[in-house]
């Protein structure tokens, strides 16, 4: 459950705005809500500071709906990753408020904006035109967590001056996100030229001997750059979680 | 070269206590310096906060000495990692104001204590008693990167009331890293607890399909907690590295 | 063929209800009859206490039709897995009898329920909404051999407190399934938990480097827990059988 | 703490022949013991019905006497696996009464006989001469926690008759547990023969592609046989372990 | 080109039946003829015993037509592997004296049966329902090149009593071909009954670990027994003319 | 920007015949020109003898048709690797003088021929009619750089013959681009007889254990003779880049 | 038991020569004699036409030699693989008829040399000087069983005119075994010359991405010839045993 | 045998200097020689420019000797690549004239320098200190075959200005090699830098997911630039005759 939301409703009880009855049973679920198909966490924002977020992949239009109706009476932020257009709408027809991100593969609804809590900007940088859905989606994970983001793509190694061209703006980060598929070799470019964390996200993007990202994975872990940690191959939602969780401490 | 000892050298030479010759040839390698078998990359703690750290392994005890030499007379500090200890009673022997750490297989040289500059206490989890060399690593770098740092070692997810015995610790980190071999499940457990960011450090430890050390490593990759990042197999140098720089966003 | 179902027909010839002949011929494939495609083994249920399962996956619909129909006639259960549901309709549209369960993809023709022979109760804990398929497989496949069985879904370790929700009825089972993917590391947990047998399936569910399976499958093999031996991926027929025939030491 | 141990310590409590002080300080340690490297969960007895076992591989011989004296104050059995006879050597100087099975790399030490608590017999078949050790450590550890253990050793299936020759040992079995390497066929086909459960433990013996045991593990885990369950390469400890807790239910 | 086509014609220009001319112009592609997408082998029957057999897969309808077309003129026999129905009719209603065998994917045309070459019985197994189209591509093939072929499927070792009830027929092979998927355990079995050479085909029927067929091809090179050669995955081919070739030794 | 287009727009500035504004507008993208997708690297042809390639999988017709519009104003040639018939009619229908090259899956657009620039024959060898199409992507690229190309295909070495009837045209060659799948070993072969440098190209034809073309590439890295390097599976294009370049040394 | 000693054995008793008591002593173990660390098959070269090989590796000199010993009183001929010097020293100093082959690592004891019992000659080739001592395991197996052998070694593909040069050799062999490493070409090439078969052994010979064999061995199993099966990596016994009974056909 | 001698040898026949029984001997093994454990390839010089050379790994000191010996009888160099210091001087022992260079662990003879036949620099660029003897034996192969050779040492991509600093150098190269472990990035960036073609060459330089060079062999062949080709791990030698062939073209 949302603590500011929590701490609304508890606010309301102490002033007699809401009986003991109305609360608890509002807060009956506060460890989890058993569902059939899911046990939805509402603990975790209180535990963690923001709620579960929803994995789209491999589930129907209706248990995310589902799920989603049920996270929306207790959060202020509820997030579907991995979801395509057509399950998407599928939910949005019946979730009218909840906006659909194509180039992220994302469902976003917000109660209201969250306010800017992260102390710098987080950069997402990638390196190829193939590689943006997977940067579009930490931009708009890191964005929705309440921070100030701002993205440069397609500056690959193989035209090194694309990237130096950005070296202000790269300076200014707080926090970097790097996504590159192929040899994976962006992170340790990016994370020379800087003091502050990287977290790097292989992809994808390649063929014959990319593997299918775990090239550019294992190239990340081996960076040459103290200052560099990696998440899963295409797992944009995570860079951008870590970033913002990071871009707050 | 360290920014201290530059604002020093430049604060000498504008008051006339440096001639701009002595100052001229003490800058001239700041870029980097070139010794036949290493460019030794002077400019690091300029732009990235701390000096190239020396990676033992694979280097003999000459080059060693040699490296950490020509950066003593530029560095505030100066780390090699994976030393054994024959080596390093070589290097130690040339100089020695340096201290060799055989649990963490670190040479630490330090002209003075660098002042705690990281904002809350790193955590360091290890889950089983043969993965604590990597976790000293970490323990070991966090330290000399000027952190206060707190260590709980062998609390696998086996026996799982000996990690939540330690709760109190872990809810007050600003900053985990954990370590873990075998099924590498111990990192998962921990970011599910806390909001604050994990790093997490597969180790080498176990036997069979541990893969030396993938299958952890694939794992913590594929965790189910969005707050965790992780370094390469073994590198307990990098999380704690990683650890200390995002201690001071 | 059922030991019950050759009892009968010994004690019938016995009592001379039944000629020596007949029941030759009904005899005549107890080791095997061979139907052109397939050697069915109709010994089996006498040597290992249940018939041959059959394993839908790459076999048309005839095929199963053919075999399920003398398998009918010599034993008093019949299950075939791995079957989708146009598949499926086909048969059932032939064997009227036959119920098909799309949650867990698998055919179940009954003469009549088996009584419960198992001596505890056998729980069935699954990680993720997505793992919830392979889970009902191993629900159904112990329940069908005479098991009283209970089932936990959606508990995985990121948010461990809705597993400790349930330690009332973990700790009262005699054999655990636990299924999980990703990571693969809810087994471990259970297992920590309790003393009883924990048969562990990894499952295909997640991404990058989940490899389809096998990061989950390593995982498990790799368990700080003792007490937990593993199935192949996606296996949870299996699981349901080792599980109930455990269940019946 | 062994359970019967502690129902002696608080009968004495109850009779009054021992103060509440000196109970209280024994069973300060009833959830686990800090030693600096190393959290010994002296609650596992009670919560798995026998005690934590030590994982000899990459500890030192102190180390291992050190958790092993504290385990002796509190518990029946003491076992150590993966401990070679340099190491043990130097433990048995120290703890008298430990005895070790070079045959099996384990280091026993029991304050008495176990009584036999298992159901039927455990038989522990391997099918080369080389997969030996493994095969003996399942024995010595099922032997030690209550079991009548018996074992066929040699019988691979190139020389199938070796095999049915021991038909009738093989058709008493309560639990079984099959070892072999290079190809790993012999569990498959044991398991063709019993209604019983197999566990099957994969070696590293063979070259080229047996791959250090991940085909025989491979083959066993696609065993066309249901009634096969697999723990890691080499892991004749676990197998012995899962053994004699299934034959126990 | 055939060899008894090739004395034919030699003979007949000897007795002056065929103008030296024609004869020239039907030889001059006796090494090879390039047909723009192919260099068609046509030495190959007079060099190997047996020509060129066509690989379909990849190709199309057109290309097949086009190197069966020219090959007929020179061949006693022509083989086509792989090659799904659609393909198939097209290329039979060009040329109608082929005959598709859709069980094997494979299309034959014969200017005459070709004499039983080979010295005894060449026998295949199956292990599982599934392996039947790879099996059948192999009794093809070696019939085709004129042998006495036998068959026995789904012997699977899982219920081994179904195979020792061929052992008649397994005694009195020449040459045997195993096919089997999942722990493709079938040939160390067989081959341990059996004096004569066993080649083995492993197959990518399973699910899981069975990796495509990567788990039986290497458990089957791992085989104890000796008398056993392997070729590629799904290879019933290549399994089909190694018999053919040892058949005739 | 070619060079030869920069030349005539700065003779133009420097007769008067451009006014200094609207050169200064052309060239404001000498660097490079971001396109919200894309960052066109149009400084490569000043930097590298030829213009940025586009690679086509995994970009829409839309975004290669915006790519090569601004690239057309700047080069003299443009080319769409990996691009299939679909997206290139699209392309095609907007951009009529692009030229689609189904065999190759290539675009090509020219504003006039470039001259033969390489020094000799550059010859491309394939080993299976499968293999052609990435041979023809080999061909066409190193023909657009400007190169005298000759092809041989289908003369893979089961029939070594076929490729000694080709040894003058082989040895003539100043560079050899050689392209097989399977077992990969045509590289070898050929490289053996001639003292050029040849450029390997695995490809991904095959199946089983040719791995999607890793067991080719690996052969080829292992080559026994010197004059061989690889370049990726099924990267035709590469290696016509490589022979290209090489070829103008 | 050897044929030949068997019917010895059999026609004293029939001729009075022998009692029966001495007789069914002799016999006791036809089946097979179990000597604690092994199940000795005297009943395999009834079977299999030649007695059970000794794999050395993993066994110590006195297993070893126990083995022997109970083999020798049984059989015509007892081959040991795989073992080095130092063990072969300490068998050949207790059983001093035994010859150890440094070059192949094998121990031969022959009662009486077998006679020739192959059709034709079998021709063992190599490809660089490293194969060579796999290839002598091959050449000296086939030669104890019985055959004429031939070698032609050091005939790799990077100089094919090395191999031609044998090419009489080669037509004449009635089966070939062909050892290679690195890029495993040479089987491949080897069998596109000839009608018989051709048994190929990969090596571990080569760094790098030969990965210990696997390289080779797959381009062996993908070979563009069909007249090739494969052995093990490094199995040269296997191949020499395979030659040998194909040779008997 | 060297083109030269050749020549010379002729000369002398010609004018009656060396008769034709002497000249005839001499020529004898103008294909191949001999010696048991090698087919010496002496018309290799002939064919492809340049002798064989020995691979050193794997073979005695003897071996070694004798090839060398028989070789410098009939060209002007002869080279040994992968032999350690204690086999080196061995030889060195035997034949006087050779040097051995420890840093490259290689063995040279050279009947006379070679004159500079490569057209233009060879630059020869390693990315870390470990890296530095492949990239020493890539500069003395390219050496000795009669090129200039320049190196630039420890220029890896976390401090990128190190590599911009020898821009000058990199751009007047004819062909560059670049050597690299870990990720494997720096060919990337050289590459992208310049229009000469670019041998990367991976080494195993690293730890945890480095694999042995595989992650740097994969990210090379990857590579984002078009003018990369790529040689096996290590292979520091293939790259400095790939280089040096290249630019003589």
């Amino acid at each position: 459950m949302d603590p500011e939301l929590l701490h609304q409703l508890l606010g309301n009880v102490a002033a007699g705005r809401t009986s003991v009855e109305d609360a608890a049973k509002r807060l009956q679920h506060l460890s989890f809500e058993d569902i059939d198909y899911a046990h939805i966490d509402h603990h975790r924002s209180l535990r963690k500071g923001f709620p579960e977020v929803i994995f789209g992949q491999g589930k129907t239009a209706d248990q995310i709906t589902g799920i989603m109706q049920r996270m929306m009476s207790q959060e202020n932020t509820v997030l579907v990753t991995r979801i395509d257009r057509q399950q998407a709408d599928q939910v949005v027809s019946i979730l009218s408020d909840v906006i659909y991100h194509p180039d992220a593969r994302m469902l976003v609804w917000e109660r209201k904006k969250m306010p800017i809590r992260g102390k710098g900007t987080i950069v997402v940088l990638s390196a190829g035109t193939s590689d943006i859905p997977i940067a579009r989606e930490a931009c708009l994970t890191a964005t929705v967590m309440g921070n100030q983001v701002e993205s440069i793509f397609d500056v690959g190694v193989a035209g090194i001056h694309r990237l130096f061209d950005h070296k202000d703006l790269i300076d200014r980060a707080s926090v970097l996100v790097v996504v590159a598929g192929m040899e994976g070799a962006l992170p340790s470019v990016v994370a020379g030229m800087v003091s502050r964390p990287v977290i790097a996200v292989p992809t994808s993007v390649g063929y014959g001997v990319s593997l299918g990202g775990l090239t550019a994975l294992f190239a990340m872990l081996n960076s040459c750059s103290s200052n560099v940690a990696v998440v899963n191959i295409d797992n944009g939602f995570g860079a951008g979680y870590m970033a913002a969780i990071i871009n707050r401490i």
